[in-house]
């Protein structure tokens, strides 16, 4: 095996996609911060129980671990930095009011999320602590949009959900532990008839709420829909108004429900949403309503947040940027050269100087202008 | 032990901190791309034998390692992204002229450098390939002084030296592999016993030679010195020659020579520098030549470049940076109030909307103005 070779589902990012991942990041960071977000950085190395506490199996089996030399303990590379960010909002910032936070930095995983995804995620996000009202939901979603648009994703549309409706439903079974993942799958999977099956012991109301979810999936007609058939209950009735509040923000025709759907939510509490764009296969950004995030860390606020799963992922819907333009000088050492070359570099140019030897190298950089003398002073000439 | 409590030498970092650390970030991978250095992102994770084929023990100890449950094989987490980098050069760009690359990403090490280090630095780069002049060393030299200069580190000093000079030395000496290390050490130390002792019988010249550079280090004096009491080697007057050539580039009292000082350079083939800065007790930036890094990847190509050891540190070193400032608009949906937000947001402004029933908070922002209606205009007023 040569030296060279990487570890399948990990890749080197090169130089035209690197810059353009660099431009999203801050752009996606402009964005947030615009919004009043607070940047942090959580590490990403951590004791496994504090990545883990409260976050469900899925996230253990993606979460690569390691033995800390100093301790002796078990620690993990994050796979996930939303849990990190409620474990600061917790104890490192304790602040009464709202906070809002947000985050750009990669993710590992021990296994590719799916077929051609990498296990080395470049995951941005930004969450909002401490409001329990939907004004924090929306100012999210909001945010969410911008943050994609600022990206120049195009075709934008909005999958929401709500993981109170399952709960509610739910409310009045005595389930074993082991039973609600199947019961979660067969939902998502809108398999009627293993959920017959699975529910057959249940109360009729929560059974035939079950059964009547897989079919609300679809545009907006969905919501009335499920005030019809779903049963009347007060945690009901509010997601399905908060839902069809957010839509009213997305606007028509861009927007879907799936009522069964909880997949990837593993930590959410209410109203959820996925985006999706032309030409990506998966969601770019998932997000939703998580108040009890924070209760695993002694501190249970309401919380509201997004991510956006991979940047790199957004580089391959977006296709290529151009490339900035740069200029050619010669090298030497020259005083009232290199002062030319220092000053065209304040100015945000790109100068890349000929070194002896390989003047007649193409350089990879756009070069469209040449500096050169010109009757003793250094001048910039179009090529 | 408490779900929040980090491990040793791993920390958040809070927003003051990650702002600023941000902003140190852009302007070093803006100043590396002025000079045209193409940035590069190689992933955290790679098979081991890769990331320590050629680089030393050092570099093994220093880096974590775990098994990829795809394919069973020893992966180890980046300790340094130098190797990465050339790796890049020799195989996926494979350019036959020259390639200037740039990087910025963690780094993870199973122990702390120092006693104050954190376990996870952030390492930014910039390395140039194919050019064997020095030319290149030059250029590189420059970059660095001009990237700490762009993050407002204050009283640079830079300290020199050149692997060649104790490898000529070296050229005649049969060495057992073992021997090589406690040599370096008790050159790096100055300890003139114990360096007799190792090198009692070794040839004449060498061994003189050797002893002779534990007194050499200091001012520019040093190397007129070093040209008298050392062989008339010719590797050996190339490296002074280049010296005194690197070190006229950074001006008079602002550079120190240690000719015996090899520590923290296992790959560096030529001339190196370490940059150092007031208030910081360890060098900020390590670089030099290192001709030989791609020679495991099959593709021996002259190298140069430097790495600051971690952004994080600069923080600390050139203190914290004014919070710009925001404006406070209420919450609301209606269409104007939404819009003059919006249009805020793009001239660059952080708005801060109050969410419903937080009016009395303190924003952690620093709002100096507000948003408000007057005569059915929202307008921003100075606080």
């Amino acid at each position: 095996m040569s030296a060279w070779v990487l570890p399948d589902h990990i890749a080197d990012v090169l130089p035209s996609e690197a810059r353009h991942i660099e431009e999203l990041r801050r752009e996606l960071l402009d964005t947030a911060r615009a919004y009043g977000y607070e940047l942090v950085m959580p590490p990403l190395l951590e004791h496994l129980e504090s990545l883990l506490t409260g976050t469900g199996e899925a996230l253990d089996l993606q979460t690569f671990k390691l033995v800390d030399q100093l301790s002796g303990r078990m620690m993990g590379l994050r796979a996930d930095t939303t849990p990190q960010v409620a474990r600061i909002d917790a104890h490192l910032l304790n602040r009464q009011g709202v906070a809002r936070l947000c985050y750009c930095g990669p993710v590992l995983h021990t296994r590719p999320d799916r077929p051609h995804a990498t296990r080395e995620p470049l995951q941005f996000g930004a969450e909002i602590y401490g409001h329990a009202g939907l004004e924090a939901d929306l100012e999210i979603l909001h945010l969410a949009l911008d943050c994609l648009r600022a990206t120049q994703v195009r075709g934008l549309t909005v999958d929401m959900g709500d993981a109170r409706i399952v709960r509610a439903l739910l409310a009045d079974v005595a389930l074993a532990p082991g039973r609600l993942g199947p019961l979660h799958a067969a939902l998502a999977a809108k398999d009627a008839s293993e959920l017959a099956l699975l529910s057959q012991d249940f109360p009729k109301t929560a059974r035939e709420g079950l059964l009547a979810l897989v079919t609300l999936y679809g545009d907006a007609s969905v919501l009335n829909e499920a005030e019809k058939v779903l049963p009347a209950n007060p945690a009901i009735r509010q997601a399905l108004a908060q839902l069809k509040r957010l839509a009213a923000e997305v606007g028509d025709g861009r927007v879907s429900f799936d009522l069964a759907d909880l997949r990837g939510y593993a930590y959410y509490s209410g109203a959820r949403f996925a985006i999706y764009a032309q030409g990506a296969s998966d969601a770019l950004v998932r997000g939703g309503r998580y108040d009890e995030v924070g209760a695993v860390f002694g501190r249970n606020r309401p919380a509201v947040g997004f991510s956006l799963v991979d940047i790199k992922q957004v580089v391959g819907v977006v296709g290529p940027r151009p490339l900035r333009a740069a200029i050619r000088a010669p090298w030497g050492d020259a005083a009232d050269l290199r002062a030319a070359i220092a000053e065209l570099r304040r100015q945000g140019e790109t100068v890349v100087c000929v070194l002896p030897g390989h003047e007649s190298e193409i350089e990879e950089f756009h070069c469209d202008r040449v500096l050169q003398q010109a009757a003793g002073q250094w001048t910039v000439q179009v090529i």
